[in-house]
């Protein structure tokens, strides 16, 4: 699609510097746009390609105008503006109604007549799919679940029984929703009981859950996953988990059960929270780090040692082993 | 389904207090059941809940009884009664035997006639499935795999090849069970050369594994999972690893090939365990440990460092890579 | 399969000690080998086994021959040696060409005339499959993806569309390739945006990737994934990693957004790697390290604390959290 230089900045109220009529027709980075893609310029670590590069404009802030060579839109967010002008500039393929043949649909499904379902899919009894909604090849959706307006399953889905899924969320392939929490208890014979897990999973509209990513379904009452809320691949969500508004969760963290997680957090990669706690809302939790007990403050929190080589690591990782004797010494010494 | 409280209380070798004839149609949590509800006391973080519960019975130890506003079932051992009473109140539907027309089955499988096998699923060549066995839809069950008695299969299930399952074993969405271990020799030339798979894997009885979980073929022996262990979701098992009975391991646990787990032990999530090692029977390790060496005694094991401000945490985490330094200072100047 | 002795020794550079005419017809352990099959001895863990193995041969260093009891091929590598010979006495079966009735194909698919589409798969518009392609049961190829020559798709492997698989690449069950990277931007209002995933992800040849492993396609440029790559089950690649030819990647691993991962190296299993940094040529990462800046020279490299008791292990964590202070105190004292 082209579009000209001047609605582009219309559509995030940015202000042209240069030819307003430039016709743009992609997107590119700093380095790699050709003549008819628009760049932009966010992470400062790539300020230095802004003077060489062969975007036909760049989207900057205020304090960058002076040092681009080319077209501009200026905005106070660039990489805001770049989302908005990219998903215009590569408008998503509308959903074509229909079910494929090779889908087998209960009789008992309600799917909306401006629904896609595609081939190999299975819809089960009760089952309800929202208007626009797009239901990719291989999905499951299980008894009494529901896929709202505007959503989409990419491929590979599985939506197991009872779960509700809001408006314009996306899910990406190979996502379990709504898989048995992992409910046991110990009898005295050391045999494990299943504890059955009755609860559904609730997930909000404009969520994004990435590929392989686990959410189970509640114990008793349910696992909740607020609007907004933005799911990396491979995170896996325990029952009884509450995830607030808007708070997004990096790849392979793991979210035990019962934890209540507050809104607009920022979970870094391969975070561990542990279960039954409470993290308040606006907190940023680092890389790596392991939550064992609550957070009631807002700020950045972290856990983990930094990387050393080997052989020094070796004898530091020994040291902490005898971390309390040492600090003993040191407070005896005083 | 209703029963009355009595005959919950013979499930569970319980003594009722208060109306013994009272009718209990489902199970909720202290807070939130309803009339006709039976809920249950365990961890005592929710004892302050049980004075305005609205629950029509509670199931609570002795010690709690005196507080017990409504009927109550007395054990030992509430969170295990319970897990009974759920399971009696919220039978699993029973198997309706058959096979789903767009299943594509294999000529030479023998499949028994008490066995349901779900909508889109692929049985192959000389797979057998047994009596009452659930296959989801979507499942594959590969060449001579075998699938005991009762064991469910849920959705998306990949059992490859040669692959043995026991009975009532229950198997969520997207696991991947008999895929090849990750064996490769690295040649003169820097390239690796892969080393064949040809072990199998084999699963015992009443084995539980979690969603988009992943068990390894052995390399030349099998991969081993003993009866009564309980495997939570996104957990990887490495080929050639045994996991001995009633161990259970919580998600996002990755076991290296040949490690030897023992029985009754308890992992919990995130744990890393390295290869070729052995852990004694009735081990716990806490969440997000390293196991790089056999652990040969029963016990709680740990490691990893506590959550911190962010800006504390810089500040330690540099220190831990001068510890040994530190250390030495320390002994040189008592 | 049947080979003598003499014909795999061969296959490997070997020198064969003892009866050249001996037939082979397995692979097995040297605890575990049976007459007619062959063992190795690469890991001198394992020597105590030599003396007393019932193998017919046994694959060795120059150095163990005179303590092998029985025919030997003496080699370099016996690892190396026995992964060429094992998949000498263990073929894989052929591609049988053609497409399985049950798998929907778009009339504008590619699918070339010797590969093999199994069943209940989805080959959608302009996919290209070469020639001994295995798309193994319920896989999905989408739009503008191209599977190379001789390359083998377990089972239900989602390749998103504009995918670039190479030649003899194997993918097992439920890996996601080209699932949208995780690109969102925070709107004043606390709302995430999400920025659209345009790139693609090209994989090289003779690559391995893991069970329900994913690979998430570029944000601009492509993701890449060089020749000889080795990843095992449940890794992560974030959108715009790169990964160099012949690194070997261990499971659990997570590696985010434009890292790139040099030649050569090897990083071992629930290593977290940040975004947006390099890593040289032969560079070797211990288990569960954190790697959050660039690495410019090879070596090995590690972070993490070492498994304690847990009582022991609760007193050094806490004073962790002092070191700084500790630290001073140290330095003060001097």
């Amino acid at each position: 699609m082209t579009v000209v230089l001047n609605d582009l900045a219309k559509h995030v109220n940015g202000r042209v510097i240069g030819d307003a009529q430039c016709e743009i027709n992609g997107v590119g980075t700093l380095e790699g746009a050709q003549f008819g893609q628009i760049a932009f310029l966010a992470n400062p670590k790539y300020r230095k390609h802004l003077k060489n590069t062969n975007a036909s404009a760049v989207i900057i802030k205020e304090a960058d105008k002076q040092n681009c060579p080319v077209n501009a839109i200026v905005v106070d967010d660039p990489y805001v503006a770049y989302a908005v002008i990219a998903a215009c500039l590569n408008p998503i393929a509308p959903c074509i109604p229909g079910i494929h043949p090779s889908a087998v649909i209960s009789d008992l499904a309600k799917i909306h007549a401006l629904a896609w379902i595609g081939p190999q899919c299975v819809v089960e009894d009760n089952a309800i799919i929202g208007a626009g909604a797009i239901i990719g090849p291989g999905c499951l959706i299980g008894k009494h679940s529901t896929v709202g307006e505007g959503s989409r399953l990419d491929a590979h889905v599985t939506i197991w029984h009872d779960t509700q899924i809001g408006k314009r969320t996306l899910i990406h392939p190979g996502v379990v929703i709504g898989s048995d929490g992992f409910g046991i208890a110990k009898q005295k014979n050391h045999e494990w009981i299943k504890v059955p897990q009755l609860g559904r999973v609730c997930i909000g509209d404009d969520v994004e859950i990435g590929a392989n990513t686990t959410i189970d379904r509640g114990a008793l009452d349910d696992t909740v996953i607020m609007s907004g809320v933005k799911i990396d691949n491979l995170v896996q969500i325990g029952h009884n988990a509450y995830i607030g508004e808007h708070t997004a969760i990096a790849a392979c963290t793991a979210i035990a059960g019962s934890a209540k997680i507050g809104k607009n957090c920022k979970i870094a990669g391969a975070v561990g929270i542990a279960g039954h706690l409470k993290i308040a809302d606006n907190v940023t939790i680092t890389a790596m780090s392991m939550v064992n007990k609550s957070i009631i403050e807002p700020g950045v929190y972290s856990s983990g040692t930094l990387l050393e080589k080997n052989n020094t690591w070796r004898k530091n990782a020994v040291r902490i082993k005898q971390l309390d004797i040492i600090a003993r010494k040191v407070i005896k010494q005083e």
